[in-house]
């Protein structure tokens, strides 16, 4: 290893450890900084210098003009520069969320549409305009976007989105058909939504997130961190067996937790044309819709019972239409979790709806790319001096 | 942070990237061990030498009587020190294993016994009988032990074993009814074989590891770490549900795998007595044992079907009884896997039966003490140095 690569290793190193502890601590003087970090007073000075000037650190309090740098100025995250660009392709809409290094949301914006059946390159090229008017706007903010990051409703491995039952793709690297200036990446929208609660949600980093669609993902939160499998294909909860001899599932099984509490199940079972027909007949009492919701939720309490067991869980979080369908889903799923689980732990999980609703996965999509920025600001700042 | 604080953190960390990279990738020389770890030769030469002075390195090679510490001479982990002490009880058995800083068996004792509905303090009085024998044997060898660890089948938590249906214990505390001269820790079985395989089994770093016994536990090995959730819970198999209208489970729920695959199940629905007995029903073609097998089996592989589904896994060995039953078992479990989990993951999880069976456990527990040392060894040198 040679002397300059382990200086720039070294200096890595400690553009994290101090950009990490203004944006756990902040605000923070280069005094305190040193204290917390256990540099020295001039290597931090240097370092808060250069993340001043790449924008990514502000100096704040009784700082006036011409007295930038002065030891007891401190510093905050700035949200003047980076950016971050959250994508969702959702059966039902297509949605762009920017974020800044604050995480403040600096433009958002949603377009109704079906999409169910619609070619991969059609829905991807709409996805594309609505992209390039959020990067337009951003600029226009003088904000620079960092990375992207694409949810999609299915397992994702490699950049390949292997199957999205409700847009009838298969085997699509959809973060290759949008032509954008800036890399996309492309997850799972239950994990991205799983960090967006971990993110911007009630502050917990113990969870179990469900998405709720016509497929039923989930994204699993311990210690603050996502669970995602050795191939990133964990949360398949709607494939969790719930009876044998059920109905025949997409996935070639039967009885999976899909065909009692998908979507699909609950709008036949409801006898509903939609998601908000059936919300209507739930709210006028429509025996039908309450008899189907009640079964989807014995069936989900089923399914949780079994991924409680498997993964040690105390917080369950319902999204996607299982946060719409709350009020009537979370008492038969609070029966089956306290009968089946009570003896066992104690005391069942606590089940609560997603207070993010539809943000959830461009929060955490976005969110994802901010967090990159923080754990490694270094490839930021030489981009930065390179421009 | 005091000078004196920083530097031993600095010291801690620079002994265990030495002895890490010895672990690794030993025999090393001290030129080599600078180069590999960027650590000055003086720096690594000082590191080796107090290593070496507390019997955690050995030096090999060339190096003759009053030769030691010349610069050529490799180093390698040393047997002759540090050994860790593996405890088990088991529903049939107490166990009890040594093992050396290189993972060498250094003694292996197991009392066959009936432990079902005997007392802790009976039961720990004689597993500490076993012990003693095994720290006495240690000593002579000249060999110091670092700590022990006691397998237990049942959740733990806090040192605690919420409950044992084999053995009809409910909230003990067994590690500290042992009075032992050395630290004892208490974890689950199947989290603790699920280790003893990952360290000493087919050098596979992601697997699913099943316990088969009256409870059927599991552990998740991803990427060579074990999961074991946020209260260290995770992997309850045997609580998994197969069918929810199925037997009623001690647990208050009904139709969970245990109820169809645990060994009380398959031995009532085998006709069998006991294990051997069942065994020998299946070596004659018994058609009642082969037909409890295969239901065994069936339930095993939907129940794996879900914990595939939600924790993505590629490997699941068979432990416990399931190793002794697995060319029964085998068949009927791969077709569920395979019929539920081809379409979804392209192939189905690859099966196989451990291969360490019952010394899966003491091998964990012992283990974990040794990689504890390997991790952390500034502890062990502190005390080493006090005695």
């Amino acid at each position: 290893m040679t002397q300059a690569v382990r200086h720039d290793s070294m200096r890595a190193r400690n553009l994290e450890v101090v950009l990490g502890a203004v944006s756990r601590g902040g605000p923070l003087t280069r005094a305190a900084l040193a204290e917390v970090t256990g540099l020295t007073k001039s290597t931090v000075s240097k370092l808060v210098g250069d993340l001043v000037d790449a924008g990514l650190l502000a100096e704040t309090g009784p700082a006036r003009a011409g007295e930038r740098g002065r030891p007891g100025v401190a510093v905050v995250l700035s949200g003047a520069r980076v950016a971050s660009l959250g994508l969702e392709i959702n059966v039902d809409y297509l949605a762009v969320r920017v974020l800044d290094l604050t995480g403040g949301v600096r433009f958002a914006a949603r377009r109704e549409r079906d999409n169910r059946g619609s070619r991969p390159k059609k829905v991807l090229s709409e996805l594309q305009a609505l992209a390039t008017e959020a990067l337009t706007e951003t600029h226009r903010l003088g904000l620079e976007v960092a990375g992207a990051v694409l949810a999609v409703s299915g397992p994702v491995g490699d950049g390949v989105l292997f199957s999205a039952p409700n847009l009838g793709w298969q085997d699509v690297r959809a973060a290759d058909l949008l032509r954008l200036p800036i890399p996309v990446e492309l997850d799972n929208e239950a994990n991205l939504a799983a960090l967006g609660e971990l993110w911007f949600g009630d502050g917990e980093r113990d969870f179990f997130y469900v998405s709720g669609e016509i497929g039923i993902g989930a994204g699993l939160v311990v210690n603050g961190s996502l669970f995602s499998g050795a191939r990133g294909l964990a949360g398949e909860l709607g494939h969790v067996v719930v009876a044998p001899e059920g109905p025949p599932c997409r996935c070639g099984g039967s009885g999976c937790l899909e065909t009692f509490a998908g979507q699909e199940a609950v709008l036949a079972a409801g006898n509903a044309p939609s998601v908000p027909a059936l919300l209507a007949a739930l709210e006028r009492g429509d025996e039908t819709a309450l008899q189907a919701c009640a079964a989807a939720g014995r069936a989900l309490g089923v399914a949780l019972t079994s991924a409680v067991n498997l993964l040690d869980l105390d917080r369950i979080v319902l999204g996607g239409i299982f946060t719409q369908l709350y009020p009537w889903l979370s008492g038969p799923v609070s029966e089956v979790l306290a009968a089946r689980l009570g003896g066992l732990r104690g005391a069942p999980p606590v089940l609560s709806a997603s207070r993010l609703g539809g943000d959830a996965a461009t929060l955490g999509a976005a969110g994802r790319v901010v967090h990159r920025v923080l754990a490694d600001p270094a490839p930021f700042l030489a981009r930065a001096q390179e421009a």
